[in-house]
């Protein structure tokens, strides 16, 4: 089973989205996509005059901003993901952690702050995997927005490439599951101006040693100590590539970053 | 299994949906949730500026209203109508006609007027409901937004009566249906100023003559005649009635107006 997350870059380019969506269709055996949307939910705050509260960098979710983005992530992107997969034969049907209580979550505890409504998922355990198996059985295709819930009517906004290795970890208690990452670059870079160095695979040995020498991006090393953590949790391997080559790593040959123990 | 829709009125109204969704989760055996949510929709056109297009009182959809739809059927309402029905312990997911391709369907064909983004179901047979029944199998409630796709590619706004009447025609292959609409009077009342006029049966006979007197508030005649013509189609009966009579309802007591042939 391939969990694939697509990054913001695809969704806000139409040409790239369409060629990722046919390729994504063709891939053999079970799959579930995931999706954010930030971009474009950023466009409907401004438009809605809602005024994007950001520390440190990070927005806060409060009430508005929730709206948004349940209306962006759940409804807007979700359902047209999920229509135009459908207009490719891929029988796909839009989900939230909230959905069949997928991924049960709960609001960030409050520490230095409080982000808002953003989702903390509870443990790979508690995702509801019985139902996501019988979705794969009747050859259904789920596509993940975003969102989670607390299970006492809220819902929460949550970050995707943690839902992506949620699930991927949950589904490999009965699937042999790849975790894909999709992105604007070919993998992971050894020199971020320079596409053609890409490190073909990333072991627990070579990644202690190049985060040592200093030769991987500050911003890849928290995504890549999660896709590590991922693996340890039962992940068969996880790829970080670019979109345009989602059918290459689906088959399992070489293209973007291979992470494997 | 009552397949049971909710009228605009309730979802504007916070504390009577409060109320409903606590009742609603109580309701034994399987059940169906359809909702529009049309207020809501034209609030945030408005907000956006998008200015309604009506043409004979009825909203034309083009572009921008499809995707205001999508946004506050599909995402906003949906997922919340989710969250609180999983709060009051109900596991429910939402759906749309796109997803698992349930509600198949085509855009409107122009005649006088193009109605734009809108969509015609296609007959119940096309209705998937082996996945309906799967769902049932594993004790989901599914939650219906009024909206459809024409396998092409796009999404189309679908009047979220004629999504009710077709899932309980097309669920009355596997069971035994009941279809309720949910509005904000008791009933088909003989005089409309009047709460206590409700008609607590109809039939083909007593409603072609209270048809013939013109004892029957006009409005009520296209429902009254959808819902005849889902009696003939297999369904087994069809409660019109009060969202806060809903539990009277579902379990066959006598509360609003029931049609039966």
């Amino acid at each position: 089973m391939n969990v694939i997350k697509i990054g913001g870059n695809v969704l806000d380019n139409p040409a790239q989205l369409d060629q990722f969506l046919t390729d994504f269709a063709f891939i053999q055996g079970p799959k579930v996509l995931v999706h954010g949307g930030g971009k474009i939910a950023s466009d409907l705050s401004k438009q809605l005059g809602i005024e994007p509260n950001m520390v440190n960098g990070r927005r806060i979710t409060d009430d508005d901003t929730l709206r948004v983005v349940t209306m962006v992530y759940g409804g807007l992107l979700n359902k047209n993901l999920v229509a135009q997969l459908q207009a490719r034969g891929c029988n796909s049907l839009g989900l939230t952690g909230a959905d069949a209580n997928v991924i049960p979550a709960h609001k960030r505890p409050v520490k230095d702050i409080d982000y808002g409504l953003v989702g903390d998922v509870e443990s790979p355990e508690q995702v509801n995997v019985r139902f996501l198996a019988s979705l794969a059985e009747q050859g259904l295709t789920p596509v993940f927005a975003a969102l989670t819930h607390d299970g006492q009517g809220s819902l929460l906004n949550t970050n995707a490439d943690t839902i992506a290795s949620t699930l991927a970890v949950a589904l490999s208690r009965e699937f042999e599951v790849n975790l894909v990452y999709c992105f604007e670059k070919k993998g992971v870079l050894l020199d971020v101006e320079d596409e053609t160095s890409v490190i073909h695979h990333l072991q627990p040995d070579n990644y202690a040693e190049l985060k040592a020498q200093g030769s991987i991006f500050a911003g890849m090393l928290p995504k890549l100590d999660n896709a590590f953590a991922a693996l340890q949790a039962g992940v068969n391997a996880v790829i970080i590539g670019h979109a345009g080559e989602i059918q290459t790593i689906a088959a399992g040959e070489k293209a973007g970053t291979r992470i494997t123990l």
